[in-house]
């Protein structure tokens, strides 16, 4: 075996050496992928799952570049805005890739003096972090994006996008979730009620933000460590941020002796109790928790706040089930606008964003261990000839199926053979072959095959094409 | 006026001096453009028009990054490569954004070993060319892609792509067409018998490649003065550049006594009599012209190249009818995928790329001029009341609407007009409204009211879903 060993090593760094010699590394850029086309037909059946959903709730579809002005993305991400990729100055406007969808929507709605839109977005972003690709994370991912913009009465729009959320999670039966709630203001007025300095809420808000991945005290360690908060203070943060609830809990914290004496705390939690009675009667709270410890990371959240997780499904013996991580996140935004209109007018915002690809993740792994056989094309009938010399016809034939939209492919060869025609079908799943020969020219028929139970029948030309759709017309 | 036109220059130049102060400026890149919810229900039905017609030819869809690495994109596009956004370095790999979806799609190939697809692929591509945003000229635009990689009879796929073109330009009817075609052999072959030098065989080319914007003599004038090719030479080229025509064409120069010396001439001239003998089963040569002044402005093509063009229909009175401009384009390409194979292997490929946007600037303008007025949601009802204090009662209902698949939309106010909410949906195109009102409420019923018509119904609470569907089921 060592010697085994010793000629592998030997060969690996041969290839090593080769490889310095090569013009060029063959693959794609850290952190991206491609999609196979079997990959593409998973992609397409979630992105039908959501934009049916975004349709249902009568959103209109918009698109934007997908870079913009680097100014635009200035001072929107907080902590994140080192993630930004830039595009190099090669003359002209310095150019940035966009980070999210929910800014250029912003730039979007004061560029086009918009004060009401229910719109969806499906559109890749990019962020150069630290590229976890078996879990779902890379630096270009696609967002599906669902925002309302206007000033309406509170928490209707707000409560539709849990709803939207819980539609989406449970239409793709991904599994047990849960969808955690909070609010900046409920946020801030805890910061303030614990003795947090005004400067610090966003940064210490960073900090609650990583509860989800580190421990309490590995956060308490940062924010009094790295972020100089008194040790008094987080402690008071660590009691807060282990409740999550009901409306109950909720009804508690608005008796709450420090909290309720909190302004911004005490609409928070307004808020939040009535957006818990419409969830309510949207029938969802079962899968919603009121949670102090969400934070979310962007700077550009005003009120509500949300999150979905998928809930572990194994080791059903654990106490609290374990997060698996984030698939879906949200709230509101009510400045974002105003930072992009001259005169600063602002149009308040509400939004969730789908996190495709952990989703994608999870169904992909899923077909490749049910062995369920995936069709790449949807072609209705391959147009095959039994002798040689028949190209011109199967061309002639199939040029007829393609003017009345059937869906049909032929071998690009001169004289393929019946056997590797009928193998094409069986690997591709074709279901019908359209077959001409001489005698079948003469007698002005096709012959017409089944490949799943090889079944034969002359069909009269001209009655082909209704004979083909009649049989590949899904019931 | 003269006063006026004083008053209005001077509030110019405040409005001017203003935008010195602003942050930022509301725009997006040089050459981009967002697309409004009304363009985006155009470029959706363009969409599905290209994608089924790719489907209707058996195709598979891939997708990748929107950036490669610099080096695969280095040496590929000739005089072009100036155009190609490169991604600031910061730290890591060096990053371009793809220029067009042929050469990441020959990157794919490569390093999945794929010797044999057929596949579709539709993403932005991005040139840091001249905007002319008026005639659809983008930095950022959209490239419909279909390529047939394998190694197959002759001009059997290329045909195909031809009929591709066809089929897509003849559905959309934008008006009548032309596709010119030619080959990469038959233009070297020609410039060698005209006296060419081989080293200058790429640069005359782009040239050539500039017939379509320019007269012949100022082509001749860069080939002569820019390019040092002899004036000889040049009026050799402008013999033959100035012929186009079908198969009889084809025959007349297989006998040209220069042309027919040349053994590459001769293969191209070979298969592009073969390609027309194809095109002809596919009864489409009425709209196709060997053209010998077809020259594509890409390095990589190596045999049969074709461009689509949208003749002008207005002027009939103009002998020849002049292009409006190039909406199709593509070529055979048999060694771009050895390019990228550590070992060469080659993998011949033909593929056609539709140009979009010039589609969709036509359609937009006929869209306006016509006055139609085009949907951009697909909400069947409207959950109204007729009195205040039946929020609760709409979402209610709503929820039950949104969960049996109902496309349904709610105004998020507490307690609308019932005017507001009928005006909503004359806006928006929204075909029934579902009313809750207090008697309804107490006889179990839903008052369902059609738009257009006025009509009102009571409909059993129970049966409201089925109601809904068949009013408004597609005949």
């Amino acid at each position: 075996i060592a010697k085994e060993v010793a000629k592998l090593l030997e060969m690996k760094a041969q290839l090593g050496g080769d490889e310095g010699k090569h013009k060029f590394v063959l693959k794609t850029p850290k952190g991206t992928r491609d999609y196979s086309p079997k990959q593409m037909a998973i992609r397409e059946r979630v992105f039908n799952a959501i934009v049916a959903c975004f349709k249902r709730h009568g959103a209109e579809v918009i698109d934007t570049p997908v870079f913009e002005l680097k100014e635009t993305l200035t001072g929107k991400y907080g902590e994140d805005s080192k993630l930004i990729y830039d595009l190099k100055d090669q003359g002209g406007e310095l150019l940035s890739l966009r980070y999210d969808l929910t800014v250029p929507f912003a730039r979007y709605l004061a560029m086009n003096k918009i004060t009401n839109i229910k719109r969806y977005h499906i559109a890749k972003v990019y962020r150069r972090d630290n590229p976890a690709m078996t879990r779902g994370r890379y630096r270009e991912f696609y967002q599906c994006d669902f925002d309302i913009a206007g000033q309406f009465d509170p928490m209707i729009p707000d409560a539709e996008c849990l709803k939207i959320v819980h539609e989406i999670l449970s239409d793709l039966q991904l599994g047990d979730f849960l969808v955690k709630v909070n609010d900046r203001r409920v946020l801030d007025g805890m910061f303030a009620v614990c003795g947090v300095p005004d400067s610090k809420f966003r940064t210490i808000c960073s900090s609650v933000d990583k509860l989800d991945k580190m421990p309490w005290e590995e956060v308490r360690s940062e924010m009094v460590g790295e972020k100089g908060l008194s040790p008094e203070a987080a402690d008071r943060i660590g009691e807060y941020v282990r409740l999550h609830g009901g409306l109950d809990l909720i009804e508690r914290l608005l008796q709450d002796p420090k909290l309720s004496q909190n302004q911004l705390a005490k609409e928070g939690l307004g808020d939040m109790k009535l957006l818990f009675e419409y969830l309510t009667l949207f029938g969802i709270t079962g899968k919603i928790s009121f949670d102090l410890s969400l934070a979310r990371g962007l700077d550009y959240y005003t009120g509500v706040i949300f999150e979905a997780v998928l809930l572990q499904q194994e080791n059903d013996h654990v106490e609290e089930p374990a997060s698996v991580g984030s698939v879906a996140g949200g709230g509101r935004y009510d400045g974002l606008v105003g930072m992009f209109d001259p005169k600063g007018r602002k149009v308040p915002c509400v939004g969730v964003s789908i996190g495709i690809e952990r989703i994608f993740s999870i169904l992909e792994q899923r077909v490749e261990a049910s062995e369920e056989k995936i069709r790449t094309t949807e072609t209705q009938v391959l147009v095959a000839s039994a002798q040689k010399k028949l190209l011109e016809e199967r061309l002639k034939l199939i040029s007829e199926l393609w003017d009345a939209g059937i869906k049909a492919e032929v071998l690009y060869k001169k004289n393929p053979k019946l056997l590797n025609q009928l193998q094409y079908c069986e690997d591709t799943g074709i279901p019908l072959v359209a077959i001409v020969g001489e005698q079948e020219l003469k007698d002005g028929v096709v012959k017409l095959r089944v490949v799943a139970t090889r079944e034969e029948v002359n069909v009269r030309r001209e009655s082909l094409v209704e004979e083909i759709r009649m049989r590949t017309s899904q019931p």
